[in-house]
């Protein structure tokens, strides 16, 4: 057995890399016992080859990271999007960015949703590998290896849009600056007068949840405010956690006078949580909520929030992954965090008189 | 110049009819002074046939009704959905419904928005002729007579969801019983007491909307009420219009002292002109919305409003239009109504003593 792309050939030019590549395809062939033709058909997700052998042929791709040339890889017309999930009342804005790109480029956009699981299945890949996408743009999904190699080997470039988990420092991510979003929302209670600043966090294993509590977290800190662990509610981002949460945070003998609620859907839960104790916001209850959807201006009272500007974010996945597309990729940076900004409406004000002396 | 199709044929059985339409293929080759492999790529959407020859042949294939036979029809396990504008929130309800549907049948969905036109543009149609999904879905959207026509000669079938205008008799579409839900709002009001109801309608020219104003009207006439034409403001469905026709009805000397906000968004609008001018929902107003997004029950004071079922409607839709492509359809209805009901929160009550009197 040969070595299908000599460790030298890593120092080629792009167009010797391209000849060694087309090696590799008859090569793949050989090694896994099968025509030629076969390989081709594995790799334009045919049907007509037999699980077993189409199994084999991925490995031995994935084993030699083959890379469709460019010339064979005709695209459809297509732009993946995929959520974890469409329940988020922000995915609306992510749709409507991805869609602004995609119409400007001719392009389609074709929705999953990874269904609460935070990587896509193994059907979904088959499904974009056979229908050749301009790219995928992965909405707090990530990828796993297998995944990553099978789209890297049809040139199906991917980026990942407000991530989850750690993507690694090679997956071209576009986020927002969500540590930074934490900091001014709690900066913005401790100035107004609030010292008893409660918070709920999305899910711990999402990164962007971590960053706005650490957040949170240095703006007490640098206030010279204590941080009380009992506090802090985790939380999932959903309206009903935050009206759990929310309940036992204001239940509390010694209630918080101003939470921060992570993001708007937590916030609005907040709100059903104090209306149900008869609190009144912001008299009693100072809300800061995270994302600014369409609809916190039109809640009561109008929401203060950070904005995460949702709909530029996924613009900016959209044009980036078509950039990797063009090979563009190089000189674009892998990891784009967008600036967060503080809106102030009328959820917040300073704490009254007796709870200061509380 | 032989007719392609004889008359009689309509009346032939399917096996007849199919070869009469295989003839057709050739035939219309002949007629278009082309190949048939010319006219097959032209069904298959190939890019590499001149313009002008791809236009004659599509006419003579809409002229003749020539339709794809089945097993010509290998379909890509896509499903096309289409939005007149996705800006609106009760898109991703849609989203969801026709997206439950497309994962149980291993179908991915492909989004596009007709961007502000009722009829999505030439070029959307070619795209779909050419990618070939499983079906169409259009919400709030038609299509025209070539559209048609190109969906039909590729044997891929579409439903209307809500339509906005008359779809046509042999248009299937899925709807919600509109006129119902707009006597439901408003007789809910009249036996709340309330005498001087104003009502802000959805585009005229948008079958859903006229519906809604006409069960408006209906509950007041059977009520013994006039109808007061000062009363009925024409809106958009968006939450801008809520609040200036808002606004402008509020600010009458004889205002009303309930509105039928003809949705939910046009609702919220008008929960901030009454809040810009002082009024308390529901003790100097009460507001009836329509659609029962996830919000409503989130704002203050939470909204009662008419329900509908918005993604059983995208799922009624999808499934049905996955039941023509499997030629069920002909048993299927091709007019559904999904019925709505009223959900009464906090919105609403009585009107004040004074009031009354006015």
């Amino acid at each position: 057995m040969t070595s299908p792309e000599p460790a030298e050939s890593r120092t080629q030019t792009r167009t010797q890399r391209r000849s060694a590549q087309t090696a590799t395809l008859a090569e793949i062939a050989r090694e896994a016992g099968v025509s030629a033709p076969t390989v081709s058909k594995v790799l334009n997700g045919r049907a007509d080859v037999a699980p077993a052998t189409r199994s084999r042929v991925e490995d031995l791709l994935r084993a030699h990271g083959y890379r469709r040339r460019r010339a064979e890889a005709t695209r459809s017309p297509l732009l993946d999007l995929v959520f974890h999930e469409l329940e988020s009342a922000w995915a609306m804005e992510v749709i409507r960015g991805v869609e602004n790109v995609a119409r400007d480029a001719g392009l389609s956009v074709v929705l999953s949703e990874s269904a609460g699981r935070l990587t896509p299945g193994r059907t979904w890949a088959d499904q974009v590998a056979a229908r050749r996408p301009h790219g995928v743009i992965l909405v707090l999904s990530g990828l796993d290896e297998s995944q990553r190699a099978l789209l890297t080997s049809r040139s199906i470039p991917f980026v990942v849009m407000d991530p989850a988990g750690d993507p690694g420092a090679d997956v071209p991510s576009i986020g927002a600056t969500n540590w930074q979003g934490g900091l001014a929302a709690t900066r913005h209670l401790v100035e107004l007068g609030h010292r008893r600043i409660g918070a709920i966090s999305g899910p711990s294993q999402m990164m962007c949840s971590r960053a706005r509590i650490d957040g949170y977290r240095a703006a007490l800190e640098t206030a010279g405010l204590p941080v009380d662990p009992a506090l802090i509610a985790t939380g999932d981002f959903h309206h009903e956690t935050g009206y759990r949460r929310g309940l036992e945070l204001l239940r509390r003998p010694d209630r918080p006078t101003a939470v921060f609620a992570g993001n708007d859907l937590q916030a609005l839960g907040l709100y059903e949580a104090a209306r149900e104790l008869g609190l009144r916001i912001p008299e009693d209850l100072s809300v800061v909520g995270f994302d600014d959807l369409p609809v916190a201006p039109w809640v009561g009272p109008p929401l203060t929030t950070v904005r995460q500007p949702l709909t530029e974010m996924a613009e900016a996945a959209a044009k980036l992954v078509l950039a990797l597309g063009r090979d563009e990729g190089a000189e674009a940076a892998t990891r784009v965090e967008l600036a967060t900004s503080l809106v102030v409406r009328s959820s917040t004000t300073g704490p009254a008189e007796e709870q200061v002396l509380y």
